[in-house]
């Protein structure tokens, strides 16, 4: 219910601004005895952490995260973990005009007529700062997950920035680490970057797509109506900021086919149930199939520019806009690591609830 | 937390299977004084109800609501509020091969792999069937809307079924209840009915996408992080049966956007802000600008269908499936007063959160 | 965070009023594959049903409950299970009166205040109706807590009526389903039923002291904070009507004890600790010991009584008001069964949150 | 849901250890533009801090409260409160055998047994420390009722420890802020200092009993059921460690009371309506009447005592334990200010709820 918490049982609720002295999650029902020190999450925080190359905002932040509680002896105690990242490179006079007018296309305005008072400097919570904190909380979750199951893997990349979408015939998952982009698709990671570097001197940016694939996931985590494992990855998703839409499987395609060619085809293979097609995405009637669970979202372009654009300010007086500062051109980028983090905070979730109510999966195909 | 449960403050708890004696909504927390029904509510379940033309199901089910609590005298009394429905045309004989076999694309396999015992007639909980709950819900929820602000609607409508696309230039919002696609383009509906009609014979079913815009909601209306507006939308929407993926304002497209192009811009009208476009789907940092409220989702095609697909038992056994029984061709059809229900209830429950934490919006264009 | 809900993953909503068509209870979260059917819950209702003796309301009610849903074949599916109980006995001509002021003592004036619009026929919402619904729910939790565990038992008895106690050296388990008052003490049981008998002939009515034991109960369950086991039970037994006070063992007696004596000594016994006492109430840092959870509540007098009292009607007229109508001459009697649902309520939530968060025990002593 | 969080639409979820690098709570939901600052904050703060006088632990924390987030120029955001208290004085050392062995009467036994993993320096988080990150955000709590508010005074004191109950003929509410004890009878403290001097040199602790009223509060906030406002104010007092039972108004004694005692008699006054008595406590059906919200709750005595009691350790061997460590004697003395914090916290949670819900009350009494 808390407005800024997510999760069923592995509860995150993330706090702080862009530019106050500190962020972070306060992460409850983790379960006890999960290995964990703070240079396994910082794995996590330094790839989502801004100023690493000439894609990313300069801001020199180095997402450092402490663990406040909930960890003794290096293994998590079931009480609730704080996970705290200090604010080092705040340049608040930067955002002097902020304070007074409403980027467009930006929370600005919608903050602003809701509360009335509203941390302009860096957009306050509205900022892409938020998201290290989940990401910190996904790496608990992520150890979590690795201490419940063996095999379980979660990995986001890029595969659209604005025009440009990657060629699925050169996936290449070793790919994923070797770009600024988080692309599997190595002439594609070659070309965005003359494409986005045109953007960034055009003073302009651009929107993206990520897809996230958790792997090995057992088959029954979910549920039929409102907490269905897909109702749950579409909230993180679409709770990320920027973020515009969310598919599962075959998304938006799914109105395009029909049904004899939606229909997964299901055989007996040696190790159980397998599927001739995962047009569902891995989530069937809300539940896990044991196949891989597959989302995409799509990120809009950051709104902070340096192009005017018309805008008001908080006297209604009409104005053009230019946002200096540092921004992302392509913010879709770090959101490869938020993306990850939120499905493994959502898998994570899953397996506690369905141990809750359920224990272990009750029906078995009995050959 | 609830897991057939939705909503913060208002809150629909959904209850009941296809061949039950009855399905319905539990509805805690809605407004006291909202003069309602029965026949108030039945003016939208009469929109989603089986076998009206031969593109939806031939069951026949009137589904009549009652409301059995919540209601004295014409108006709620802040209670919850009962809506049971009784199901009158169940043909359980219909579902033999169905308790021994899963239909692929269906949520056969993963209910029975999660529960071990499911209620196989008509698919149980994952029929289509549970939607009449929240339409009902929908239409209480519409009337609290109504009895709180003036001049809010919410309308929904089909864009897109297979590969065929509504021209927005031809969009005639009268023409949306003339036809049985709920399509705003008369062109569009004549000739789909001869393509649905030909996949129908074909023993196929094809997917759609729906388009639901609320207008006249107020900005200030959702919350910055995990409560984004937007994101209990995607939730809402992503949480009924077959929808594969949510979008709001540009959704998916919003990637291929520039930073310049996506910009709203912001002017100064005759009665507060105007916005030059609407990529935002009138919801930035999760709050509401006060434009349209725009959301579009797909939804997969029947599983059911009478094209033999393979498929294995509950004893592993590798088989033909063909789906007999009564289904719909496209059940985007009768989707779109469901996503009309979902988009109702989440807005009520913004509102009343809103109130609950803010009162009212706290920042004015003070010209 | 539903204002008609209890618990966290059982989660049980109940709804209706006293003098409507029927209420109910909307149980979501349930384990799948417990066996239970409309007889095993009746058991349950019969035992709070009104009419059954001189001692209670003699409003006819068979409280014949009814499985709308979620059970199929015998056994829990996973699914929501609807409870319904259908109102027989309804004599709304006798709450004129009560429909233009106000009982004192009773919740007619809050309601009216908070929402305006009050169902005062039998107390709507707040009569003693309501809980039927609880103890039907309570029914579904016994059974599932017998599927989950062996040797659990859940029992409550009347300790105190007025100014007469229990002499505990004269307890009897065997007693209390032989009395009308679910008194284990049968010397108690005569004396009491004269007493009462004067009150009632007296036209007044009088407070009792319910006391609910939970034994077999495994130590662990439980959370050290907001989510303790003694919390969730004091909030399930203040949410029944008319309870006024909640105590885990010692109870307010635990002020007067010293720290020597309050130390419930623990010593290695053939099956593993052994408590040499048990002022804690089987529950220490809000987490059970495996000891027997013991809690008791106090139930106020009925506010509906035939002696004249002071009050005043909806337009602020002074009268003097005698409430007519069936009314019980000590409510805490039939608060004996309400309270040991609500206690088996909590006690299977708490199973289902340990098994989702926890697994198992982790910690066992290494002898 | 979430097991360290408490409330509805202000949600207050503590987390930290005893002896980690800091504990803290993170408050949700709060109000926008109420004016806050730390040292509003440390004012309640330092009612409970430790070391102030011989009846309280001698451990010496300055419990310097960090306003993290949420805040900006001197006014809440609307956005997450993050308010962190750093530990200071810990010394580990004192606890290495209770790392190996279970106090009697303490959490040791049963977080171990769930957990495994245990944060034994001071308890961990059953420590009395965990109650001053509740102070903190009752302080906040405090400050938004006030911003929405006139007139709303909570005041907490003890009335009893061990078997010493204050004289209400002496009842001097100035009284209260001049004694070590929170106690408004000033002959009651004198004699009391002697008693617990006594014990605290015999090796002994002792309970007592706090009484915490609300005055000013309006009618009509609280919700029939679950959500009574009587409810939330037991679960507010039992999540307090060490707290064994809660009453609201005439309590235990309800039990006492006749139909005809117990009614509350109604009047006009100049201002409206007006009660006889207040056994109610100032809740009806679990909605506030507009008077006095008077509510006690007992304390357990101490179990770190010097006095040596039986026990046992992780490997099942039988000891005599003596608990060194800096202890209060009668640690009822600091949950006054924690009493009146938590309070605070469910009244405003209830403001904002019945603003959500109702808006403002629906009935008037139309004199």
């Amino acid at each position: 219910m808390s407005m800024n918490s997510f999760g069923h049982l592995f509860r995150v609720t993330t706090w702080g601004e862009s530019h106050g002295p500190a962020l972070g999650a306060t992460v409850d029902g983790c379960p006890p005895n999960v290995p964990v020190d703070a240079a396994m999450l910082q794995h996590w925080l330094d790839k989502r952490k801004p100023g690493q190359n000439k894609y990313t905002t300069q801001r020199q932040e180095p997402d450092a995260v402490e663990i406040l509680s909930g960890v003794f002896e290096g293994k998590t105690t079931g009480t609730p973990v704080q996970l705290m990242i200090r604010n080092q490179d705040q340049r608040s006079k930067d955002y002097g005009e902020i304070a007074r007018s409403f980027r467009p296309g930006h929370a600005d305005y919608t903050y602003f007529t809701k509360y009335g008072n509203r941390d302009y400097r860096g957009g306050g919570r509205s900022s892409a700062r938020e998201t290290a904190a989940r990401v910190a909380a996904g790496g608990l979750a992520r150890a979590a997950i690795d201490a419940l199951l063996d095999g379980v893997t979660i990995k986001g990349y890029m595969v659209q920035m604005g025009d440009r979408k990657i060629d699925r015939s050169r996936f290449d998952p070793a790919e994923i680490e070797r770009n600024p982009f988080w692309v599997p698709d190595a002439q594609a990671a070659a070309e965005w970057a003359g494409y986005l570097d045109g953007l960034r001197k055009d003073h302009n940016s651009v929107g993206a797509i990520i897809e996230v694939v958790a792997s090995g996931v057992p088959a029954g985590l979910g549920a039929p109506v409102y907490a269905k494992l897909d109702t749950d990855i579409a909230a993180a998703m679409m709770s990320i900021n920027a973020v515009k839409a969310v598919e599962i499987g075959a998304g938006m395609g799914a109105a395009m086919l029909t049904g004899v060619e939606n229909a997964d085809e299901m055989r007996m293979g040696p190790d159980g149930v397998e599927f001739g097609s995962n047009h569902a995405g891995g989530i069937l009637g809300g539940i896990s199939t044991g196949q891989d669970i597959i989302c995409r979202f799509a990120v809009k372009p950051t709104s902070s520019i340096l192009t005017p654009r018309k805008s008001i300010t908080k006297e209604g007086r009409e104005i053009e806009l230019i946002t200096k500062g540092r921004h992302d051109p392509c913010v879709g980028i770090r959101a490869v690591p938020v993306g990850e983090a939120m499905m493994a905070c959502v898998i994570l979730d899953h397996l506690l609830l369905h141990r809750g109510q359920i224990g272990s999966n009750q029906g078995i195909i009995d050959v």
